[in-house]
């Protein structure tokens, strides 16, 4: 049967197909930071290379930003089902540096005591390693039958951790050419080591960099302290109104939209054995600190957040330096769930930080992505052959799950194509990405490509 | 008369005092980042050269940090009174750097159209131009008179911009090398550019860098967003608390020996003309931001303040990250009056924030200077023959001022050696110190010469 011998085939090829993640792991395309363009446009040049080779006709799509990777395989001919596969060639920010054991562009296997392996680097899991498992899929079926099972596009994007500001228009205008039978994404997790997953929730995202400017330079604190306002106060004050002493965000009609979690999801979430202390455990923290009343499973994957992933003003550097800075910023992002509007929350959000301004400040704001919340339905057919195909690799059941994380994208293929997402990865919780020292295991890397081959059979 | 001759000898020779300047200037002796460490060193090394050349027997003083230069004059004989000048050879850090006008070490003129002429460097003023006036007065009565009029010791520090915290160690071991009638001190303002002044009352200075530790790694906004404790929301909620909606800072016993200004202070500050319009307009403000009962000259030296000198935590780069941090810390400075204890404000200080520390969270203190506020009688007849000697130069009364700033040593000087000091400077409020484009008018640096060349006769 071809599906054995395509299996067999990413067996015997796994160190080849080592050595070209590894070539793509070691392009820093770090799509945050301007510097890094060049980088993000060679790993764009490598993937559509990649995928010539195993018969896509892929070429970079220029944007504003960084290009977009589109290429079509129809060997399977005009009457097979076409999926689109997405994925993001782009990565973090492997800062701080000093904190990495290896160098993050230096990809490496590091193997445990007790025998497994995972590969060290950055975009290792996200999201590099993860789309190599279903080109390393593709690759098999293509060297073994010559073709693939059913029709692929494979759309690469260069700008997903820089919130993807290019890809609705180019959704829009390329609507026709990506619209497909479902999308294949493959940037999400496993329930755990040995239990592959589906993920059919999703959180959205609405992210905002304010920056509150009073002076119209630096100040000496001796010569100004008192009567000069100090941008870091005022930031200060504006973002700890944020939460009350619950957890609970406090913008006006922040809730709107978040709806209950059914009796029924909870129970099946209750019977993933999950552990809320094991899990914060993780991270070296013991209670939960996002709303009160909700259990830790809740505030991940069906309650929306208000998080501070950055803030800056004054001096920083070593020692001390009396200064009284001209300006002070901070880079908000909210996870959003159910129907909550990401467009409401950040006007909610503007008019909070207006409303405590006080005089001879200003606010000024740089919006960066926004998307809603996803629930994809369990007994759509392509998650029921996914699971199946899944269960058959690694012989347990595959679990639907929710995801605490944002793919910006599963909404845009949603509002701009009318197409739902068929979400599979293979990362595990402590992957560690966007942190240093990310890692994908071997064997997430090796069983992703052979979870894929069964799943293309499957779509077939 | 030998004054006149000094005064002539200081004029005839104000291209060669501007160059021996610049030298000093071109020294990037940065002392709050340990990179500048030989810079700071060959400053000091450059200012014990220069003293020896003029008769003093200057040396270099190890300490745990930057060294002290040390240097005894005693060619006015054995009955003659002796003095401590006192004076800082290192700067501020220039950043941000891509403000400056012209290199921040590459001292030079700048002429305004009026003709005026400033000298434009990091460390033009504070405290290198200022220093220098003192040391350019003595070379003219070394160069005219082969000695000075009284016994001098210079003592020059190299970490004043990094809370001198060798500065205690040194004094306590050397205090009977370096105990004096007074101490001169040339690191202050002048009232106006035509108004010379002495400063009679200093704000004192307490600094904390206080560092909130979370998770054990910075952790991403997906995965753990809701249930991951947020240090930026924790420390800004800390901070946010610290001043209440009049302006009064909330520290337990903060108040505690604030007294009030005598009603004869407020008149004579009355009648310096003073303008809050136009002082805070210089910065681009409109609104007195500290306490809101006080004036504006009250809220500068005569009122304690809480001031954020710089905050930090998560991603602060270009672009977007979502990662919860797995720390956040901030810079703090009171600026201190009256008889408030500075050890007495730190521990409430670090009260509050473990009184605001929720599970989870850890804060890690690290107490930069220290020193209490001071206040000078005028009637010290010091203070009386430097005033008649100012008002002799400038031809116009010098004023006794207060000042918003804070000079610690004056405070170490008081308490571990029992001397008072004069505090004698021209700077001006507009010189930028601690900002970009720092500048010392010209006009200061020679006539602030020629002024002490007089005081130095006046006190013999």
């Amino acid at each position: 049967m071809a599906l054995d011998k395509v299996l067999d085939q990413l067996d015997g090829d796994a160190d080849h197909a080592l050595e070209r993640l590894f070539t793509l792991l070691r392009i820093q395309s770090i799509s945050t930071d301007p510097a890094y363009r060049p980088q993000c446009r060679e790993a764009a040049e490598a993937m559509a290379a990649d995928l010539r080779s195993i018969g896509f006709d892929a070429e970079l799509r220029d944007t504003p930003g960084h290009p977009m990777v589109v290429g079509h395989n129809n060997d399977a001919g005009p009457d097979a089902p076409r999926f689109l596969f997405y994925g993001h060639y782009d990565v973090q920010p492997p800062d701080p540096l000093d904190l990495w054991e290896t160098p993050p562009f230096e990809p490496r296997i590091v193997e445990r005591p007790d025998g497994t392996k995972m590969i060290s680097a950055r975009g290792a899991q996200d999201d590099k390693g993860q789309l190599m498992t279903f080109v390393e899929a593709c690759r098999a079926w293509k060297t073994v039958t010559g073709k693939l099972p059913v029709r692929i596009t494979v759309f690469l994007e260069g700008e997903e951790e820089s919130g993807s500001p290019s890809l609705p228009a180019f959704l829009d205008a390329n609507a026709d050419e990506l619209r497909a039978a479902a999308a294949l994404v493959c940037d999400t997790s496993m329930w755990d080591r040995d239990t592959p997953a589906i993920c059919t929730g999703l959180r959205g995202m609405m992210s905002e960099e304010i920056t509150i400017k009073a002076a119209s330079k630096d100040l000496h604190s001796g010569l100004f302290g008192g009567p000069a306002i100090n941008p870091i106060r005022v930031l200060s004050k504006i973002i700890a109104g944020l939460h009350d002493e619950e957890g609970r965000v406090t913008l006006d009609g922040f809730y709107n939209g978040v709806h209950e979690t059914p009796d029924a999801v909870k129970e099946m979430w209750a019977n993933l054995g999950f552990d809320p202390a094991a899990f914060l455990a993780e991270a070296g923290l013991s209670k939960p600190a996002g709303e009160a009343d909700r259990t830790v499973m809740e505030q991940l994957w069906a309650r929306p957040t208000c998080e501070f992933n950055g803030i800056t003003g004054g001096y920083t550097g070593e020692g001390f330096k009396t200064v009284l800075p001209a300006e002070a910023s901070t880079k908000i992002s909210c996870r959003l769930v159910g129907d909550q509007d990401p467009h409401a929350i950040r006007a909610a959000l503007r008019a909070h930080v207006e409303a405590h301004l006080p005089e001879d400040c200003e606010a000024v704001y740089h919006a960066h992505g926004s998307s809603g919340g996803i629930a994809l339905s369990a007994d759509n057919p392509v998650i029921q052959r996914a699971k199946q195909a899944l269960t058959d690799e690694w012989g347990k059941e595959a679990a639907t799950i929710g995801m605490g994380g944002s793919i910006p994208v599963v909404g845009e293929f949603k509002d701009r194509l009318g197409m739902d997402c068929l979400l599979v990865g293979f990362g595990l919780d402590d992957d560690r990405i966007h942190s240093p020292n990310e890692k994908y295991e071997l064997s997430s890397f090796q069983r992703g490509a052979r979870s894929w081959a069964r799943i293309l059979a499957a779509l077939a």
